[in-house]
């Protein structure tokens, strides 16, 4: 038996009025999960708050305490409403300060003259941060510590993700298996699921129904580290499934 | 002047693995948030959990005390994931029974030979409780204090938030205005936007800019609850605007 690796954890924190009003609907949620999955890192808890300091900091300091790494989305260009570097830097206890790498990053595509003390803001970074690049529209993101700030607008998002994914540590990859339940009620086969969930120890098994054309479809989940355990909880789930299919079918 | 209504305040609590894994993409955010802006709740913070009973107890006691109305997705159904009415009861403080009307309504579309005790968890509900009809597939959500527990499933947890709302108090409806760039870059008129979001108190003025087809567009909203202030501050937008656009055509 090889070597089990390490645990490694995330939570996301978005930033931005404009999810919780409902104007913008999130499209990097569910982005960096599939992401994260990908590349042995377990995502574990989600936020969205507003764009209001102390919600910020009070969110970062709960998410960069308990899991191995907080990944932030939005709030950092250049209007009154991008707080984020100012409430990350008050949470970890550092000061700002103006970056002059972004600033000349800035200027490969701007012209000098339309340099302004907004723009300026966008290089206010936290001291002690690596830059987190930004292929799309370089202003970079930032990572300080265990926390990655990027952001919010999707492609950027995505771009910075990319560009810091190397730098983590990962575990693991979740093996993950579904089995479509093929007409057997999630009520007929919870018992026998129950039972299996409980004597796989390693293995977390979900049931998750969905609902459209005027019936249920029920897809069971089977998610673990260990490919063994999980292709055993599979046919062990196959096998409970099949008597209550095939009752059914002769009904 | 009228009197201005009571803030309603609300927070949603999605639980599911199945988010975190990436598996499945959350439809109910954003559905919520219109659906909250528009009866007149402010929804101030989402999060989402793993099918962990102290994590899902935790945050629904850290949200169910911050804000008037806390909403949870997911977890109700019969299978052994499904955990949030004994993690509910458990924040709560309360007892759980089996509620017979719940039973009865399940029996309308299930045979009695069918009901078995996976199916009635279904019914195990927190003492003190008012069901949350559910119109599609009978079995209710529940409101428990503040707390209004509902289904996973988007079209299930659409139905249970029509049912519910108008049992709900609410606030004063926000009135949203988003006022197009046109051509104008964010870091142009940053300087400008803040001065006028410092200057109209109740009024929160966004910019969100979006990235697509090889450029930027920004829409600047604004948002608040007294409709001559949003349209002062919209004005006063505008008129920061104008020249701003005007010099970008000339040069």
């Amino acid at each position: 038996m090889t070597q089990a690796k390490k645990t490694i954890t995330a939570a996301v924190l978005v930033i931005g009025d404009e999810i919780l009003s409902g104007r913008t609907k999130d499209k990097n949620i569910g982005y960096i999960a599939d992401y994260l999955a990908d590349i042995g890192i377990d995502l574990c808890e989600v936020r969205v708050v507003a764009d209001e300091e102390q919600d910020i900091v009070d969110a970062v300091n709960a998410l960069r305490r308990r899991y191995t790494y907080l990944f932030t989305t939005g709030g950092i260009g250049p209007t009154h409403d991008d707080i984020t570097a100012d409430s990350v830097a008050k949470a970890m206890g550092v000061p700002l300060y103006e970056d002059e790498r972004i600033i000349k990053l800035m200027l490969e595509r701007l012209k000098p003259e339309d340099m302004n003390e907004a723009r300026r803001r966008m290089a206010r970074i936290p001291v002690g941060v690596e830059h987190v690049e930004n292929k799309i529209s370089k202003v970079p993101g930032f990572k300080i510590e265990n926390v990655i700030v990027m952001a919010g607008v999707p492609s950027i998002m995505q771009a910075m993700l990319d560009a810091v994914a190397p730098r983590l540590e990962t575990g693991a990859k979740m093996i993950v298996e579904t089995l479509e339940s093929v007409g057997v009620p999630e009520g007929e086969y919870a018992k026998g699921l129950g039972e299996i969930a409980a004597s796989f120890a390693g293995v977390s098994i979900g049931s998750y129904p969905s609902f459209g054309e005027g019936r249920f479809k029920n897809n069971i989940v089977v998610r673990g580290k260990d490919s063994a355990q999980v292709s055993a909880a599979l046919a062990a789930v196959a096998a409970m499934l099949e008597p209550l299919r095939a009752a059914r079918e002769q009904s």
